[in-house]
């Protein structure tokens, strides 16, 4: 009999319960003997609730049960949710959280206590949601070494985004459908500013260049300066505007890992990820592109990750749990403006010189792409011109 | 120490090779030890090869040497490459093999035995080439019950059908093509007629439905049957032609699994997956739908894929690999002619009835799609048309 305990029981954990309600028999199969939820920590009333004979108020209850090899954290945040996946690693319990803030934050030192204390933290539903990610990319992508990571990684954004190409409606009224839909938050900002976006390149960077990036380092530009006129000045020339989170080798060890709006191509697949859905492209030395894709968030689906990853402790003796995540190397990171880029640069009144051959224009913009070059060349390029947005196109 | 014995040095044997040597030292920071290729089995002269110090031409070198703790198998086939995995496992080695035929035709077999040897048996390089997916399916998945495997399998006839449909040609001209630049073989039976997809589709099933399910039993219709008019008229229609590999789960444990052309609405990822590349969704009760794309076969990402199984069986200790394939429960399978589905009809002259106003036309044919209906009620349906094509729509 493998025991587990629950961290939080709201959205998330409750869909943790539920699955190891309704698949009990399902996940003894899968680990090969009986698997129970033992306790839930849950501070509020949940008397009315079918798991409530479980709840325990004090973690400590948890901590000190030998019966418990692992924990599953649901709180969120980096206070006690900090506190108590810390104690329970130093208590010798595997670890399983969906929680990017922490991971992005705090994973290099939770997973070199994890190493030291011989036991496992596993956040595949950290990233991507349900999406099977994190996995596929430090264990089945192990032969190779990740050039690129690449992908629309939050859900709100996406819909929005979506709503605007496809409905023509402007980021505010795009927004406002988004939350009467429950989508967005009443307070967006970790959404629409690209922060959420932001922790989940983080811990991707981390395991594709295996070194911490801090999420104070890495640029962030949310979808508030994305305006109707992009999106379908941007469709005219043949791209979608898509919020993406991006983390690329340069040459040698350097890497630039940031979050912006990007244009991305239509006959590409990430132009066609819409509303809440997901997707995220590696590229490897060996295996070339590789996409995934699927639900980023909701309760079942990071449930279903979160319960696969518990499983997954349980299952695994004292198999050694590979991921490579050093310090970080300040000198390897590079500001993605240093990054040679195509722009998509949209302004009030005309595109002069090269660009004026391949503008479009509608509704008194003009817009183009320009050629390949730093963001510093570009401004030099722009001065002068009445830009109005400027996004850089994926290649 | 840990060291890896390969079978067969052609296409694929030859990128694991060159993975080992090229990779040597990031290999290692994976494993956690020094990792070596130590044993090649091959027959045809080697003597230019960079790898010629490593061949043998006796298997039993190989199973006899107590140190060479996994073996690596590209032979192809169900002959010797057969009969070698089974004698490594017997002496306890563990296998990974990109052999789908070996894998489809006796995987429940050497899986058993694996077991009872206490040793793996991986073979995410069967389905999907580099693709991550056969992990992903037993494991980031195994909180779910999957209800559907649907997939592009098969490189060669993507290509032929993306072909079809982007320059109107015709069958034949394709596959010439397709010939000429590498991505069919002079006998294009096995990817045209639709078996390699089937094999794959077989181990999908066998893995998603935890039972055996033999390739004679699979309906397989390839795409020698689709035509440029196939191609134009659905295009019209709003739906890509595409050779689909599908299994499903029905009422209750019920399931079906097949190979044949399918309509897909262009609005899906799977209808925007054109040339040689590879998709397969996975639908999961918890997850909802997932999609893997990238390279489903060649050189390097088949390599890669093996190479990650062979680090895993290094690394895992005594972990349990879990994967759940029963028997063959005859009694489960469903064929799919059974199972209700929309269809497109195309046929010379006019389609009478409730058809009629859904009709597009050109050339003196004629298209629709038909509500959802049986295989039977269809032909009953179509009794007096002069019916040039019949495929099912995705839905």
């Amino acid at each position: 009999m493998k025991k587990a305990a629950l961290l939080g029981c709201g959205i998330v954990g409750g869909g943790v319960a539920a699955i190891f309600r309704d698949n009990a028999a399902y996940l003894e199969k899968s680990v090969g003997e009986p698997v129970e939820l033992k306790y839930i920590l849950e501070k509020r009333d949940c008397s009315g609730e079918p798991w409530a004979n479980l709840v325990v108020g004090d973690f400590s209850v948890i901590e000190s049960d030998p019966e418990v090899s692992v924990v599953a954290e649901c709180i969120g945040g980096v206070g006690v949710a900090y506190d108590f996946v810390k104690r329970a690693l130093l208590a010798g319990k595997s670890v399983v959280t969906c929680n990017k803030q922490l991971i992005a934050e705090r994973g290099l030192e939770l997973l070199e206590l994890a190493e030291r204390k011989g036991v496992f933290l596993l956040f595949e539903a950290s990233v991507g949601g349900g999406i099977p990610l994190i996995r596929p990319l430090t264990n089945c992508l192990s032969a190779n070494r990740i050039e690129e990571v690449c992908g629309i990684v939050n859900g709100t954004t996406n819909y929005i985004l979506t709503q605007m190409i496809q409905c023509n409606q402007d980021f505010d009224s795009a927004l406002a459908d988004a939350q009467a839909l429950g989508y967005a938050e009443a307070d967006p900002s970790a959404d629409v500013d690209g922060i959420d976006a932001m922790r989940k390149i983080c811990i991707l960077a981390d395991l594709c260049f295996g070194s911490n990036v801090p999420p104070e380092k890495v640029p962030t530009e949310g979808i508030r300066g994305v305006h109707a006129e992009d999106a379908m000045l941007a469709e005219r020339l043949g791209y979608a505007v898509k919020l993406l989170a991006h983390a690329k080798r340069l040459d040698g060890e350097r890497f630039t890992a940031f979050v912006a709006p990007h244009l991305v191509a239509k006959d590409k697949l990430l132009a066609n990820v819409g509303g809440v859905m997901n997707a995220v492209l590696v590229r490897g030395n060996a295996v070339g592109e590789t996409l995934f894709y699927g639900a980023g968030a909701g309760r079942m689906p990071t449930a279903s990750a979160m319960v696969a990853d518990i499983l997954d402790t349980m299952r695994r003796g004292n198999g050694r749990k590979f991921i490579e995540w050093g310090p970080e190397q300040p000198e390897r990171f590079v500001h993605p403006d240093e990054v040679p880029a195509r722009w998509f640069v949209r302004c009030s009144g005309a595109l002069g010189g090269d660009l004026a051959d391949a503008c479009v224009s509608a509704d008194g913009f003009c817009a183009a792409v320009t050629a390949p070059m730093t963001r510093a060349a570009l401004e030099e390029r722009l001065q002068g011109v009445a830009v109005e947005s400027v996004f850089r196109v994926l290649d």
